[in-house]
């Protein structure tokens, strides 16, 4: 099943808006999984079970397990979720951007060694550096409006009336919704922005990032992002979720803060 | 030593503006490599040693290996590199872009993991986004106008009276150049863009991919964008270089392949 298909079905099944995004970071994980050979494995799969029937999306970080050399836990982590949790998306979070083979390249890493039903790209390099993953088959998530300050030195210059993530908008709504299944990154921390780039792009997913611990509000992205269903969202906490306690109490702690985002942001 | 007196040492002492990209891909290797467990590594050695005294830097392509599941053969070859030939420019070519923790673990992978004296990063999150790379100490090379055809999709968008690639060479060459040692990657198939990119950075070191089977001119490149001094440049041969045979001879074709490139672009 498709990318689209794949999450309207988890919208519809989970009845939440809210991805789990998994950012492991062994100084903050409880201490006894530093320990274990398979510790970045082992408290994901612990988060992945105490939060899976809150979500539609979970979402995998992969430069947390590329700096720990933990690509094969990685692997683990996505196989695991494709098959105990078969109904949640798998968004690798990745951020790729090149061209040609080289692109080409990083749509077999994320769809074929993990398995992502989606991947996030950056737009800079134009329509054709995203095309091998329509090839591919897998979904597309394209950088529009981040979450950081700095998002405004480029995203925010004026182009001829309109602000350059206006225009990523624009090209990913008419150019890459004709090629493939797509979806966009707004980040939650600038609510405005999200309520204008949902009239452009009509039904396509919007990740929305910077909910938790970047200071977002998930009722605010719920009210300027969601679609007339009350879906179209895919609202993503990360640290809020997985650090929520350090604590022998952390899956439970995780799943009672997951709860609480679900509830805000979802229909 | 910083990455641009590295750079300065290598393009002194290797009187080069060559740079070999390492993109392996094992259908075109020499098929004796396929059998081998590290087969990849391998290959790339025998090519590091054919054209190491011909080359400013060395570029591996991140994807490549993460297709493959290589990682640890991509350490290997960076490994190889520093202590084989310390005097040679490590660049992981990576396009890495996010912002925040994800761009520190990013840091990690490029400057610990891997060794690299330079990491490419995309711009599109911004100044910010790239400030934990300089951080780490490590060179970051910004993309500023890509070789692909729908580089035009946003980078020649007009923003106030100028392209957006110049917005980027602007913000690299004015912000970015405080906060560490970094540089610029403009394709070898818009001579004129590399020409008014110089222009706004000075004697920021600019990557050239594009020369080769892109199609890009070694000699344009020289005379569009080398400082005064004949360096400034670092330009990129992956393919022309890795496959010129695919028989026995591969590693003295490559050679071959590269002196050329290098007596075209190099003072």
């Amino acid at each position: 099943m498709a990318f689209l298909d794949r999450l309207d079905r988890a919208w519809s099944l989970s009845q939440s808006n809210l991805c789990v995004g998994l950012d492991p970071d062994p100084s903050k994980m409880p201490s006894r999984f530093s320990s274990q050979p398979n510790g970045i494995a082992n408290f994901c799969i612990e988060i992945i079970d105490a939060t899976a029937d809150l979500v539609c999306a979970f979402k995998p970080q992969i430069a947390y397990f590329a700096a720990q050399r933990a690509e094969d836990q990685l692997e683990t982590i996505c196989n695991y979720i494709r098959s105990s949790h078969p109904d949640v998306v798998l968004i690798l979070d990745a951020k790729r951007g090149d061209i040609g083979s080289t692109a080409a390249n990083y749509a077999v890493e994320a769809f074929e060694r993990f398995g992502a039903d989606a991947v996030t790209v950056n737009p800079y390099l134009g329509t054709d550096s995203v095309e091998p993953f329509f090839e591919a088959g897998g979904g597309v998530i394209g950088l529009c409006r981040t979450s950081n300050p700095g998002g405004d030195d480029l995203q925010m210059l004026d182009t001829g009336g309109e602000p350059l993530f206006v225009r990523v908008a624009e090209m990913i709504a008419q150019r890459w919704s004709k090629l493939g299944d797509c979806g966009l990154v707004v980040g939650a921390t600038y609510p405005n922005e999200l309520s204008q780039v949902r009239q452009i792009v009509g039904d396509l997913p919007i990740l929305v990032p910077g909910v938790g611990a970047q200071g977002g509000s998930a009722d605010e992205v719920k009210v300027n992002g969601s679609r007339a269903d009350g879906h179209g969202i895919i609202v993503n906490s990360s640290r809020a979720v997985l650090y929520a306690s350090s604590g022998d109490d952390f899956a439970s702690s995780a799943r009672l803060v997951a709860d609480n985002t679900r509830k805000s942001c979802s229909p």
